[in-house]
């Protein structure tokens, strides 16, 4: 049986990482799971995330950017994600198609369907069984670290960080995904994932 | 006044080198002109570049290969060639969508439509003024250096040329481009591209 594909999306800072972390934790003795993360996941697509993220890569243009990450994920899906889905193991990702929907799509202002498009393509049609929408609202949340020397795109201003917050409520009002409120306590938003995740895998976990 | 942007276009062994040089010999003393090549032309498009030819990525998918030829040129593009154009220069460039539709669209068997949408989003819809497409017909060229130790596309093995090479053939046929005889001599070659070239450049060179 094919395993169940499940990402986790949302801005910096929401606490994808966090929880996806927990997920796995509470899973990885009970179920055949593995827990991968874009940009990257196998070699290649490390290399290519190495070239997106290098802040000294300043002049690389908006498409650019939005083909690096597809060409990234189709490395990540054919090499990585499909071969384990078809062995039967669940697959938690951080980040997917909806984050560069929401960065490059909105954020760099390329569109929507322009970024459906070549995702459609990069993945070869693959979907999430279940997509994970971390919501923090429109505004900046508290915990976002704002640091000196982060990568190319944490740099990249309040601005473009603003119009992704906006791009992710936007998409989580259309109800196509599991909209999980993330300016919740760290152990109120792990048991929302869980439970969604007990019903999916129609197992006792 | 827009300059011109002229591509060569054909598979390896076709001369399109040679002759590009030559022609930007003869004209660089005539008019403003640049000669470039994909992929690379810009420093993010080499670092693009060298993952793409790299020998030690044999488990690269056709997909991320197609996405990061596309994502090397949606760069050479908008730094490079656009803005050479828009300063009224005549812009040489060895390689460009052509070359994606007959090594990845036919080549690799990933579809003339799929390379057409993606290069459509990396190029803005930017199209040469002129191509010359240096048809050697179905077969090796006699000249095709079949080396030890070529790149990751070189080494792709004799089937994939072949299909290359079928592809170019086919795409000749068309006639939207303007068909060069590659199975002539250099000379011939030569100046059946500056003819070509006198009378779209309207000057006397």
């Amino acid at each position: 049986m094919r395993g169940i594909f499940v990402t986790f999306e949302g801005p910096d800072g929401s606490g994808k990482s966090t929880i996806a972390n927990m997920v796995y934790e509470s899973l990885k003795d009970k179920i055949d799971i593995i827990k991968t993360r874009e940009p990257g996941g196998t070699k290649i697509s490390e290399r290519i995330r190495d070239i997106i993220l290098d802040t000294e890569n300043s002049e690389m243009t908006d498409r650019t950017e939005a083909l690096l990450y597809a060409a990234s994920r189709a490395q990540h899906v054919e090499e990585k994600i499909l071969p384990s889905l078809e062995r039967g193991l669940t697959v938690l990702c951080e980040r997917f198609v909806l984050s560069s929907i929401a960065y490059q799509g909105y954020g760099r202002g390329l569109g929507e369907e322009n970024i459906e498009t070549i995702n459609e393509f990069a993945t070869g049609g693959l979907q999430p069984d279940i997509v994970f929408l971390f919501d923090v609202g429109e505004n900046p949340s508290e915990n976002r670290k704002i640091e000196l020397g982060g990568d190319r795109l944490e740099v990249s201003g309040e601005d473009f960080h603003r119009k992704v917050r906006e791009a992710y409520s936007l998409l989580a009002k259309r109800d196509r995904f599991y909209v999980i409120d993330a300016t919740k306590s760290i152990d109120e938003v792990f048991n929302s994932c869980m439970e969604i995740l007990k019903t999916k895998l129609e197992v006792s976990i």
